[in-house]
């Protein structure tokens, strides 16, 4: 992970009961952004009920929403953040067997792909209530590739994934051993504990990977699929936790071209690329990575637009960014961002959003990663 | 510039008496680091007399070369750090006349420049005393190119000192009109109040850029300067100020390929380049920026290293200060770092500096930038 800091958020402790200023702070902000003042104190007053009596409150489907896109505006190392309003919500508080989060995971990934044209979604699974157990998804996020170990030490598929990829051969699933394997799901439910499940294809779309000049690239046999879906963070509400949300938007592209495939402790394809663009790799003067790098990049932005998938090119969305940070300018409201995440890992300098300062905070509602959720 | 955040530091407050303190703190690791506990304490005991009777001390040669060293280690924001023990001390101490200091400035350049072997050297002039005024130099570098605005609006040269250009023109500098006019020395010293010099050729080392592969290159006439020289920092060591000490490495070529001449308010040069490297620049989806990015910085180290000038690619200098890193923790020392300007500013991620958090800290000694020194 990048970054300059591994923000120490306070640790979230499940048998702590339901936070009743965070509760009211939340309504109070439900009701003012949504111009519905005078609804505010007969909620407010319904849900420090609810929690005198239950020990917790329960979310409107309205405050959920919009609960859920303010975590989205208030996570400040994602560059995407113009679109917030749009997110759409699947609301599966109803949903307790392994069997059925299983279904509404498949159901979400096909409606959030719709086809290449990704709309961002979330899926809100019933929250944890204060000390009892609560459903989690073990991935990292819904869609990930495998890492075969080989008994030479080197990896087949994605190295991040290898330990995740020991556990689940351990409970019995059998990968076939290519490069790109769809991990199965990890569903563990406090009445089932941990279950294995395959996605089904058409749950998951992929692009093979080419190049618009280089046609040596296709052999590369390089691929990637199109949605982005975290499914390990824990969405926090008005002090109500939901530690099985995810969430998908679309990729920027330099997520896959300057990360997945690029780092050394992942596909590490910089050097291969390199040797058949027939640079010089004897040297780093040459700037063999960077040129590699950027071709990298340009096959993964041109593959995904010519299968119809959209994505984002690093310049558009930080543009686009630079659109979010002004419109909140306009409206009083803070950004809270984080340079070292929102700044693009290629070409860093060529964007707008490098030669600026941001605020820092920690805003509430949000997503956060807890430490036991850590792959 | 870059960053996540405009460091708050202390301000300088050239009225306030030297602080004992700080003294005192200095001289501790100075003596320690430099294995010489046996003369602490007579020379703590000779800066307090030193200060109580004159208000300030005054820095043996062996504290000032050491201290200025460790102002180097401690610049958070320099990848160059590895080589902090190698820097050399023109010790200027006497000089306080404007041709004093110029002389002095075109020595510390030919004697940094070195023919291309460039050596990492300070100047340290006469240090500030309690509520006196002080020399200082105006030029944010010593070499530095001119912008000028062109009654279009326009500007022919470099628009980071457009301002600066007004100025010495409005004090009689008379520019030649090119793009890389190399821009007077101005000298402010409390007898002569702000002086106007002229750098002369022999000081000022230049690289013609060209690009290993396209000829075309060539004809844009690019160029620029071997030594980057900061001139408008001030130099604090155990409560000692020097608001003149300008000091040099050599460059890190992202610095000039990736900021200085592509920086939209710099020169701004990737379309430029992008055309000439007969790119789609319709659209950002084709990285043209990106792939223009990566050529021009490819052209400044060829042409550097080619004309035998010292250049590092940031590559190379990136791993260079992991390793001084490890060297600094086995030595038990925290290295201050600011992640927005270790990582560069190209292909960050291709980098082992973008991999990994840092400590912040503002140690002393160390350089400043005083808000009327800013250009
Ligand atoms: C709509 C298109 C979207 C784009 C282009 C986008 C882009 C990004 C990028 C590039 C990152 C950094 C990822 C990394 O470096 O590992 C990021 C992080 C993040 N995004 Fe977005 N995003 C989008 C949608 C969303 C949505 C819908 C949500 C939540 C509802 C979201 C929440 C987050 C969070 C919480 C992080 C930080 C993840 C972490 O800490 O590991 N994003 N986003
Ligand atoms: C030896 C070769 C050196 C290299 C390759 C190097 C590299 C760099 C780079 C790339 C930056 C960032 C510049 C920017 O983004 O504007 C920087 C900043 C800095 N360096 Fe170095 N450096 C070197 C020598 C030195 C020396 C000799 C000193 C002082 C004695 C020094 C002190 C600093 C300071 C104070 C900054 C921050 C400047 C500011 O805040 O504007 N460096 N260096």
């Amino acid at each position: 992970m990048p970054g300059y800091r591994d923000v120490p958020t306070s640790r979230w402790d499940p048998d702590a009961p339901t936070d009743v200023d965070e509760a009211e702070a939340f309504l109070r902000l439900f009701h003012d952004e949504n111009d519905d003042s005078r609804n505010l104190l007969p909620r407010l007053a319904a849900v420090r009920a609810e929690i005198a009596a239950t020990g917790t409150y329960t979310h409107t489907r309205a405050e959920l929403t919009f609960g859920a896109r303010v975590a989205w505006r208030n996570s400040s190392r994602c560059i995407g953040r113009l679109y917030w309003r749009s997110l759409r919500l699947l609301d599966r508080r109803d949903v307790h067997s392994a069997d059925g989060i299983y279904s509404s995971l498949v159901e979400h990934l096909c409606t959030a792909t719709n086809n290449g044209n990704i709309r961002p979604t979330i899926t809100v699974f019933p929250p944890a209530r204060p000390g009892e157990r609560y459903a989690r998804i073990w991935n990292e996020q819904l869609i990930r590739y495998a890492g075969h170990r080989r008994s030479d030490g080197s990896v087949v598929g994605d190295p991040r994934y290898v330990d995740f990829t020991a556990t689940v051969t351990a409970m019995g699933w059998i990968g076939k051993g290519s490069a790109f394997d769809i991990l199965p799901l990890v569903i563990d439910t406090p009445a089932d504990g941990p279950r294995l499940f395959d996605l089904p294809e058409h749950a998951v779309s992929e692009v093979h990977l080419t190049h618009p000049e280089h046609p040596w690239f296709a052999n590369l046999d390089l691929r990637w699929h199109v949605v982005p879906a975290i499914s390990h963070m824990r969405l926090t509400i008005g002090g109500i936790h939901y530690p099985c949300a995810p969430f998908n938007g679309w990729y920027l592209g330099a997520e896959i071209g300057a990360r997945n495939l690029a780092d050394l402790d992942r596909y590490n394809m910089l050097l291969v690329v390199a040797e058949n663009l027939g640079l010089d790799t004897s040297t780093d003067v040459t700037l063999w990575r960077d040129r590699a790098l950027v071709e990298l990049n340009i096959a993964v932005l041109h593959s995904f637009t010519a299968a119809g998938m959209r994505i984002s090119d690093h310049h558009t969305e930080a543009h686009l960014f630079c659109t979010h940070l002004e419109r909140e300018a306009r409206l009083g409201r803070p950004v809270p961002t984080d340079w070292t995440w929102i700044v693009p890992p290629l070409s860093g300098s060529t964007t707008p959003v490098f030669h600026r300062y941001y605020h820092e905070a920690d805003l509430r509602p949000n997503f956060y990663l807890d430490p036991e959720a850590r792959a």
